[in-house]
């Protein structure tokens, strides 16, 4: 009665995995948040027709959704201007990340990314046997020069940039993108994630034509439509890379009400208008707290704020939890020098004046703590 | 400027791929089917209480859901007394059927299943390169012995078998399933699809320590619980197996109000037992078509009857088109000889009025299409 053997690249795979979301924390302070700032999710919420539609849908979900998506794919392709076989819809780009890596990564293969990036597409390429080289950030921007250099180094066949960057908040414009696919070498696919788009100002999209070998390109609910605990995400690929998807993917994985929901708000653009207006409001009063705090805002195209909080990772993590201790959850980024900063996700106002209120409290209580222990 | 490289595995994978949802041929035919009796979902519907619950957390979908998933784990736990490190969730029992065999499965390994068993189970088998036997089934049953006897033969790192059955609705008594676990060899594990269990008759469903490491059993909110289209199964194993889930799954993959919904479903077992009545006299009702039609209807375990139609796979093949194309979805095995039969979804009256009506339709005009082409 042994227990169940693992393939050798699933033993290696760590057991433990860095995802705690808020409600462990919570579990852990034994109350939850006052402000929840910490995952970037749309404290304005989704498109009321959304919420309609998904309640709607809440009474058929007895049926499968359509494994196909055949209208959301639809309504995707009229949005963006390309054909619905340019479209593959998944369980959020995290999911759509998964099986890209699956797709092309083997034991032993090359990735780019950047030092810092979005963890969650390292796990994947982890996961599957890949081998990451990462690049530094350059001025608080993943280093288009440098990921380039490294791609025609390595020969990847994933080269991953987010544009607008998640942790920092930094963009490049469109125009860095597009030189960058133009350089690529010859057998590296890049990843062009553009979660964080709808918040971006304009120009930060650069124009690639969806059969376009060379890119695919990541868009998401989760984010400027404020849909993250739904779950959709979806690629713009050459037909042949979207479809190949269909080898392996979880066919019903997006259901009934995701795809109604989905649906729904995509067609109501003006409640995504409002919600960039209120985002961008939400940044410049995020400044202010920083500013307010002697903390430096860190420009931002996202719905997000990172502050440089001006000292190293053992102050910032030091406030972090003086923040979670005081009810605000936020996050900050993983690796140095990006770890000087906090993460701060825009808020209603009622968030950001619990943030307002709470942030002098913490760095004064990380200072505190930091010259108790000789830091 | 080439497409990018699929790893060999992938593709050598098919592009095309089995699932064919009711809204495809919806398309096809060029209307809405008039009885949706094809994928063994529930017209009866979810839980008055779920559809609140999952109307109610559609507001709030702008959080992600807990990645540690504590309350639906608890409230399982509670419900199978065991404990939460026994239980994974995840993207209905097909991603978590993708999760088990990456896990174990690489390729050139072993796998046992039954000829003509659940074809998504197939799909991620072959998916990761594992080497399927499948073993014939016996009079209409998955085959214990020949199962077992093969994995004496195989060595499989996984035998699957499902009980109740899918697609033939047959099932086995608790007692031959546990015999089957004492007798496999050491390194396989068993995995128990038990979709189908909350329309078996008592005594169904074995007791299998929750710790045991030999076995790992499925259940969903899919059948029973009435929510195909929300996406939610789990599993229930020794902890190391179940824990190992977090090496690799989508780990926000089970969204807001997908958790929502299980939660509240679970918590109204009133409403599953008014669903198991209405299942059985949806049975009854279609064994009576059945015979009126000069079929015989299979003992059903299941929310679904599998009617043997007394001929050759054409014959079920082409009724089959003929329901179609007269408004009625139904779906048939997919190999000989259970292919002689169609399998047919209790229904409310309403849909099972129109299938009584379209049936004997549906058989005169597959008689009359075979005999002209000579069949």
């Amino acid at each position: 009665m042994k227990a169940p053997i693992l393939t050798p690249l699933a033993a290696s795979l760590p057991s433990t995995v860095p995802f705690v979301g808020p409600e462990t924390q919570e579990r852990a302070i034994g109350r939850p948040f006052e402000a929840r700032l910490g995952a970037n999710e749309s404290l304005f919420g989704p498109s009321p027709r959304a919420i309609a539609a998904m309640a709607a849908a809440a009474a058929d979900v007895w049926m499968y959704g359509d494994p196909e998506l055949q209208a959301l794919k639809a309504a995707l392709a009229a949005h963006h201007g390309c054909r619905p076989e340019n479209i593959v819809v998944g369980e959020g780009i995290d999911g759509l990340l998964g099986y890209l890596v699956r797709l092309l990564i083997g034991p032993g293969d090359s990735v780019v990314t950047s030092l810092g990036a979005y963890p969650t597409f390292n796990f994947h390429v982890t996961g599957f046997g890949g081998v990451l080289h990462r690049l530094p950030y350059l001025g608080d921007h993943e280093d288009p020069q440098a990921l380039i250099a490294a791609a025609h180094q390595h020969r990847p066949k994933l080269l991953y940039i987010s544009n607008p960057d998640n942790p920092m908040g930094s963009h490049h414009p469109a125009e860095t993108i597009l030189a960058m696919r133009d350089a690529l070498p010859e057998g590296t696919l890049m990843i062009l994630d553009e979660a964080y788009i709808d918040l971006a100002p304009k120009g930060t999209a650069p124009v690639i034509a969806p059969d376009d070998p060379r890119v695919i390109r990541f868009r998401t609910f989760s984010k400027g439509y404020g849909m993250a605990g739904l779950r959709v995400g979806y690629g713009i690929a050459a037909p042949e890379l979207a479809q190949a998807f269909d080898k392996l993917r979880n066919h019903f994985g997006v259901g009934r009400i995701a795809q109604a929901g989905a649906l729904a708000a995509l067609a109501d653009q003006e409640w995504l208008g409002q919600v960039q207006a209120r985002v961008a409001k939400g940044r410049d009063r995020l400044a202010e707290i920083a500013q307010a705090n002697g903390a430096v805002a860190l420009p931002s195209a996202t719905n997000f704020v990172t502050m440089d909080l001006g000292r190293d990772g053992d102050f910032a993590r030091a406030t972090l939890r003086a923040l979670t201790d005081r009810g605000v959850f936020v996050r900050m980024p993983g690796v140095a020098p990006l770890d000087r900063c906090l993460r701060v996700s825009v808020g209603d106002d009622a968030a950001l004046d619990v943030f307002a209120e709470r942030l002098p409290q913490a760095l004064a209580a990380a200072s505190a703590a930091l010259q108790a222990t000789g830091g």
